[in-house]
């Protein structure tokens, strides 16, 4: 679940000052924002607005073909692709700010079954069956990538569906975002796992003990660590200021705090910033303005009729409620847009153009929608096909093992391609498979 | 008024994976952000919250002299330092957003007045009194520069200030903004006329004449359209969308692509995006959701007593108002505080160690004070002193040209350094100044 686009594409040298360099890239988010805002045409045929992200990126990212090479030098600049990330991260920050731990708790043991099975069943499909079936002759060591390869979902296209549809408050969306985090922990132990039999043959159970528990310690200690000092960051920090600007940036600082920490033990920034989102509550920031205001307001209608009462009182709540999430709405308009449209950029059309490559991806994409939909049965009483389709989408981790195993000379061109087309279809099929799912229920 | 850091600090290379850097950044971000708020502090004595995000820049920056070098990396990172010029980019479209052109126009023969005899009477100065006086044996092409290094204000600072202490409204605060934005045009020309005297050695009237009637053709040309195409604008995006997203898109994209337009033409993107929040009005995005809500409610309301009504009237308007300046707002907290703070950073504490140096560049500054202050005597029936100090500070133009006349080997070492320190004193006076003034009224 880390950052697609700087994975596959390699930064350009920047030509000009730093001055017109930054007037240029003016104009390049702006129209990748309008695009964005264009794209949301999908919302008028019951999409979600994401997928018309991700359909207008790839648009957008394979204009070079008809001779438009505009966007080449905007999805290849890392000022936009480090804004991207910072807008997944923003994401699944406001996603975990929504999201409460202790309503997480509750389906954590079923989280954890489906994140278990959805990252051993694909790597089985992929290593043993579907790889040296469709791809005889390889190394096991590049079926390993091929499996390894398959294990990761990438939480963010998900979330935003459910985002979008309003549904991030159901069991089903809550166990999704569970097994993903553990799922992305899975996947960095893999990663290391394969990575070193690639390169030395074998892997001692050492290593593998000391990643997985570094990976478990940071979970479990920032979030823990996170509900001990929340409480007291309000209180201490609204002593220099108790404006709106003080909060809002208490609470970023605090999701890109936890994203650092979790890049630096090799987890995905996003699942640190999710963790964040998680244990930070509105009631940390109850010394900051405003509150007492909304209070006061409720008493004085409480004369009037009961249907104007209900309306003010939405809009006072939108007010106050505005504290939080609703402050970081407007970063997140920003600048989430920005990773959905990047992401679509970095898919390059032309690898589809192989019919045999084709051929095999579509059998090895199969394995990694029949692996994500069967681990969704362990899901206990809920929609289970919901959370298992909600785990199809793979993306960055899927692209750094390709990158990798190709690095290291596991794996060849075709093998990289079927993996890339994997991650194409799994992401652009997932969002409206989900809207179509919910709307049936 | 272009960008500073960028001008006087090379971009270093970038060592490790991009996810890592990216995570190291989010760490980064937090940590300036939080300096930023923790800065706010000067604000119990009464100071503007930019003064103490300049000065907590400037310690941060000059860490290294004490051994520590966390932020050397970091203010010579180019996504930082993109961040900050987005940052003041949004800050003037948030100003000209607050701003009103038909206000604007009241004062702009006086903004005009007090912009000619501020970019004059300080070129004159240094050019042929302060600089053959205190630094003699120059070239006369030396002179040149500094006097021109010295015409251009550097409106971020002033317009902080005003907006802090909620004066923005002021006849003062727009007869500034309106000559920063003819200061600008006029420092744009000097810039063309100085660098080909030093150069060539002369420079045809044609050149002037063309470089002139650009500057001045964007800026009345981009204020007529934006006044024309503004209210379509509105109109033809709310029929994709009608959310909050795509208001704040919309105005976003407008900002930038002024900012755009006005670096492609040679002027400061901060020139372009004040234009572009002029000519937007609220009215604009009448199409867009909430604003029936609203006048739904105060009906509702009527039969309160007054002081009830006045209370929720104010929440609700703001919950209206919202739909443009409010969005903008957490953007502006967000990446504005970056600006200041990369400013302050900029400063090299080193240069005033040398007392010759010094010395002259005191003299200097107080001609760049004089210049700017007597300007403020054509402002009107006004505060003059307010005009005039508010004029004052001098920034990225004035180091661009430092940097200009150094590249073209007209200006040595010790004369660059006098011109940073006339910039680092300018800057971080002109806030408390302008306070005591405000607050003398």
């Amino acid at each position: 679940m880390l950052f697609l686009p700087a994975v596959i594409m390699a930064a350009e040298d920047k030509g000009g000052s730093s001055e017109h360099q930054a007037a240029a890239l003016f104009l390049g988010i702006a129209v990748l924002l309008i695009a964005a805002k264009i794209s949301s045409l999908v919302e008028k045929i019951g999409q979600p607005s994401v997928l018309g992200e991700l359909v207008m990126g790839v648009i957008l990212g394979n204009l070079g073909l008809l001779g438009i090479h505009y966007f080449d030098a905007l999805k290849a600049n890392e000022i936009i692709q480090f804004l991207a990330e910072l807008g997944v991260v923003i994401l699944l920050f406001q996603i975990g700010l929504e999201s409460n731990i202790y309503e997480m708790k509750k389906v954590g043991l079923n989280s954890f079954f489906v994140a278990v099975i959805g990252v051993v069943l694909p790597f089985v499909l992929g290593t043993y069956i579907v790889g040296p079936w469709l791809l005889p002759g390889l190394s096991t060591k590049a079926y390993l990538f091929i499996g390894a390869s398959l294990t990761a979902t990438s939480v963010g296209i998900t979330a935003r569906v459910f985002k979008d549809l309003g549904k991030l408050q159901t069991p089903e969306a809550r166990i999704v975002l569970g097994a993903a985090v553990f799922d992305d922990v899975m996947g960095l132990i893999i990663l290391a796992i394969v990575s070193a039999i690639a390169t030395m043959g074998a892997v001692s159970l050492g290593t593998i003990s000391w990643i997985t528990a570094k990976a478990v310690l940071f979970l479990v200690g920032s979030i823990v660590v996170g509900i001990l000092i929340a409480p007291y960051l309000g209180r201490f920090f609204s002593k220099i200021h108790t404006g709106v600007g003080m909060k809002l940036t208490l609470a970023i600082s605090f999701g890109l705090i936890f994203a650092y920490l979790a890049g630096v033990i090799g987890l995905a920034p996003i699942v640190g910033a999710f963790a964040a989102g998680l244990v930070l509550d509105p009631v940390h920031f109850r010394y900051f303005k405003n509150h007492h205001l909304v209070e006061d307001i409720k008493k004085d209608i409480d004369d009037l009729e009961e249907d104007k009462k209900k309306k003010i009182n939405n809009v006072i709540e939108s007010y106050s409620h505005r504290h939080i999430e609703d402050l970081i709405e407007p970063i997140s308009v920003f600048l989430v847009p920005l990773f959905f449209i990047v992401t679509g950029m970095a898919v390059n059309i032309k690898v589809l153009f192989n019919g045999q490559v084709l051929l095999v991806a579509l059998g090895v994409t199969i394995a990694a929608f029949l692996g994500k939909i069967l681990a969704g049965l362990a899901a206990g009483k809920v929609k289970k096909a919901l959370v298992g389709w909600g785990m199809v989408p793979r993306g960055e981790v899927g692209l750094i093992f390709a990158t990798i195993g190709k690095q290291l000379g596991v794996i060849n061109d075709a093998v990289f391609s079927v993996i890339i087309i994997m991650v194409i279809i799994t992401t652009l099929i997932t969002p409206p498979v989900i809207t179509n799912i919910l709307k049936k229920y």
